[in-house]
């Protein structure tokens, strides 16, 4: 296996910890830098046309996409251990945990919403900042109410082991952290990332802990 | 099974066409009007606390919330037909295509995001026009290169059968018809969604077909 990633990369986080939970390792782990914005040269467009990480390169064919995607292939290919409970209502329960950071938030704080809120948009830094800790408090709000109130939640956010779920809500926890979101409001949501941590896979896999990484990020 | 909807909605037009494939009709269809804001009000906040649609209820428990989770798990419970194919590589690439609409597209021409770019932003109709018709079309691009270059394309996005990414698909055909994207550049994405609006599960999903749709909508 051949991962394109980045340190910084939110949505590549989410495959190195299902990766590192399957015991998995890729043989050539690719970086392409987003804040040179690497990921739009020809070499890289020639992998993934979307021009965007993670990418995953499994043998032959044509590459894996999107993160989410990503994890459910590992997930049936490696099926130990699961990275989703067996009930299809837990099921659906995880997978709309894991869509509110991965479809409502993340994608309104990526680099390239960035630059056209910048570049087009002429927004300040600060203006910026508010746009970003919106959506990410927006998407904390739902997760922390579903968390609370749907009868779903254990030490992980689904029952007792941690599934594609705690692994999207890790990455908005490492997002809230560069741009300085108070988790207060969110006790559930931080118990639940705080149980997350404490794993290995989950810990290795952090931004920070990547070759390239600063030793902090702010915004 | 209880379905909160919306004519306009895409992500719910997504879960109508999965009902009705899999031949499947909820006793009831509530209206959430989001034109006028009614999926603020308490009465829905207190069925989905992120206050978006689609939301379903089926039987007991907690609500079904996000149209990608809610399909997989119609899939899971009613598996036939399937909305997905068997193998791993292929499902991973209808999910990928899925989830560059509902991930990477939608998520950024919502009615919430149109707020705060007029509300906080100030940005006038044509500077919003530009930005919706800029994210539908940085995705169209992605998906017709995937279609065309992936060798997974067959008569809809992955063989001869309409899964969750034809879906998907079909949703984001809708809004670029709702605002104007011109599809000529997307020869393949064209082709495989003229196939899926020939099915009628399909057709009488389509957001103009719905109880108080205009006749048409410019933006």
């Amino acid at each position: 296996m051949k991962l394109f990633s980045f340190w910084r990369s939110l949505a590549t986080y989410r495959v190195r910890i299902a990766l590192n939970l399957k015991g998995l390792k890729p043989e050539e782990v690719i970086d392409v830098d987003l804040m040179k914005g690497h990921q739009r040269q020809p070499a890289f467009k020639a992998v993934n046309p979307q021009m965007v990480i993670p990418a995953l390169v499994d043998g032959e064919g044509p590459v894996l996409f999107e993160s989410l995607a990503i994890m459910e292939y590992l997930d049936e290919v490696h099926p130990h251990p699961p990275l989703l409970p067996t009930d299809p209502r837990a099921r659906a329960f995880v997978r709309g945990i894991a869509q509110i950071v991965a479809c409502d938030s993340h994608p309104l704080l990526v680099p390239r919403v960035r630059n056209y809120l910048v570049g087009e948009l002429k927004l300040d830094q600060a203006a910026v900042l508010k746009w970003i800790r919106h959506w990410v408090g927006e998407a904390l709000d739902a997760i922390e109410a579903h968390l609370a109130n749907d009868g779903m939640t254990g030490r992980f956010c689904c029952g007792d082991q941690p599934t594609i779920g705690d692994i999207c809500l890790a990455s908005q926890a490492a997002g809230a952290g560069f741009f300085e979101v108070d988790l207060k409001p969110y006790p559930t949501f931080k118990r639940v990332v705080g149980a997350c941590m404490q794993i290995e896979a989950f810990a290795a896999a952090h931004p920070l802990k990547q070759p390239g990484a600063p030793a902090a990020v702010t915004h």
